[in-house]
């Protein structure tokens, strides 16, 4: 069974049921324009990330301001994109269970599909997949750049896997992905920059070496928000896979821009929006957002528009605010809260509660499924 | 949209699509039965949570055991409950916003229902929504006993507000939640007695002073995994409120026992099912299960299986393993996955694959789906 919407269209703020995952539209436009003209300024394509919003109706948003699809990180993300209107996908992921690779390759003959491999044989399964289907899958070896999780190393590996896609029936040789995820939250800007010039001269050597032996990268693709200046502007990648610069979340809020101060190139555009259920103790404020309404493995939830309360700690239903003694929150008042990390906060909610016109003024515009929650598999 | 069940019923665990959450049905009988059997033989009502498993279906079976019904968090989850078979429901928890309050006195038509109060005002709300409804709510007093979260303090305010519940129409005073949910996992045994012991003091006290005003109460309520086996004998609380025994996470088994030991009154029966998807690295094995599958705020999951092998950390849809350089693991294989903290992870999920026979040789036996997952309003 899916949740009902929380609202209905046209509703003020206070009649919207909480906890409730809510997009301030303004903003999150002004974020949508703001990295596609830095795309389209320093020419490189733009494949936002669509695990973040896991909704096919921003995806198209985003291509409508010029991008040229969206990446996933699982085949039933990928199928919902699909069937909702998005025609180029990139699984910038691993897929090995047969069954999955059977999906995928059905879904390509719908769709431009392209994955992500770091395995011999993972290459002959997904040959074979598109064989099957008849269909022509563009493969990318992933190159591990940092990040330590998936990847094979640079240079010669990196090689050994290009050349065998390039000979696989059914594949196309895409290029690289060479997303550097650990690097996105270095909360120093050189430090940040630091750990982007070195994925650089990795892939730009791994890059030239392919080149020698007649492979040609397509596609150079990685980038997170907490990056993408760096690579945007660097001359080498040429996709860039940012997600979180459409909702901006805590984490990357904490991070720090060149001149030491908060890096702010992108607002708040998501919020849990929650009510005070609690007011027993003068020095607390127990809200009904904890963790069913979002995830902490980043720290605390941030409060809007409450002048010193503080999100302490979250439980199963409840979020317990210290606020000050003369705080005039009352039972039933809503509570503007800053996820900690809007991705896995996205995925516990069924549905987008669009906001035009702020946090006090707003009404309700639009409901927009998130349609891939759930989809992880 | 709901995902697709991971698995057919009858399939092994090789054909079970990942992540999945996974019941095993032979150790979550047991432990079943472990409570119901203690609860017997002590006199005290059982009444599982629900927030915990979500499922009218595990509730039934819970109640066919001899609990009395079930606890829940939010209205739509009673709402779920009571729409499943449950037919007596406490919500142990506030409800403040009056479009809620209308919708959990209307679900009184059809079901018992309790509920918490820590706030003189919104005894009133309730009892208006139960007189619009012609219904009579049970209305129990919160009381901190040491969670600091809602309720108020024992003694004074908990006889004045529940000398207003007892006057309100509709209302009828149940007696006091005196939950303690702090206590539930302290490491140390006898650091969680004394705690408790401190709760029934305060506990003791309040009672007795609202018999002095002639108020009875019916239920004194509170307990959770971690400090059953204190209020369960102490001859004081009547109702246990235990959630997570049947499903055992790795947050309570890091609990320790009177001998010091693990605490090991129950056995894990909830798993995420993962695969792994990388091995371009000897000692790291890359599983499908990372934010989106299990939360971590209580640390990382448990590995089951696989000598050596540590889950060290999560990406949105990755969990990194560390596994010795001569790990057998190759892509593909199923890895089983104690979750660090049940109640969330199981809000994750749309099914319940239930699994008879083991983690070998086991087959489907049934799909449950997690009919109030996302029910958190």
């Amino acid at each position: 069974m899916n949740t009902p919407p929380p609202a209905a269209i046209g509703a003020p703020i206070e009649d919207i049921d909480t906890p409730a995952l809510v997009i301030d539209l303004d903003a999150f436009e002004r974020n949508l324009n703001k990295m596609a003209q830095f795309a389209k300024q320093h020419g490189v394509r733009l494949r936002p990330h669509a695990k973040m919003h896991k909704s096919p109706i921003v995806a198209r948003k985003q291509m409508a301001l010029g991008a040229v699809g969206v990446c996933c990180q699982k085949v039933s993300e990928a199928e919902v994109m699909v069937h909702g209107g998005v025609d180029d996908v990139l699984v910038s992921n691993q897929v090995v269970l047969p069954h999955k690779l059977e999906r995928l390759a059905a879904l390509a003959r719908h769709a431009k599909i392209s994955i992500c491999v770091d395995d011999f044989d993972n290459i002959t399964q997904i040959s074979q997949a598109a064989t099957k289907f008849g269909v022509n899958i563009e493969v990318l070896v992933e190159v591990n750049v940092g990040a330590n999780r998936c990847g094979v190393a640079p240079g010669e590996p990196a090689l050994k896997l290009s050349q065998k896609i390039a000979s696989s029936p059914g594949l196309t040789f895409g290029g690289m992905q060479a997303y550097h995820g650990a690097a996105q939250h270095v909360r120093s800007f050189d430090e940040r920059r630091a750990a982007i010039a070195k994925a650089e001269d990795m892939v730009r050597a791994t890059r030239d070496l392919l080149r020698q032996h007649g492979l040609e990268c397509r596609t150079i693709g990685g980038a997170g928000t907490g990056s993408y200046g760096f690579e945007g502007t660097g001359k080498l990648y040429n996709e860039l896979q940012v997600g979180s610069y459409a909702f901006m979340d805590v984490d990357y809020a904490k991070n720090r821009a060149q001149d030491g101060g908060a890096f702010n190139d992108f607002e708040h555009a998501l919020f849990v929006l929650a009510h005070v259920m609690s007011r027993a103790t003068p020095t607390v404020a127990v809200t009904d957002a904890g963790l069913k309404a979002m995830t902490f493995e980043c720290g605390m939830p941030w409060v809007r528009d409450v002048p010193g309360a503080e999100y302490v700690s979250p439980s199963d239903e409840h979020g317990k605010l210290s606020v000050p003694a003369d705080c005039t929150l009352k039972l039933g008042d809503r509570v503007w809260l800053i996820p900690p990390h809007c991705d896995p906060c996205v995925n516990l909610h069924d549905w987008y509660v669009c906001v035009r016109g702020g946090r006090t003024q707003g009404r309700v515009e639009a409901l927009w499924p998130v349609a891939a929650r759930g989809m992880g598999f």
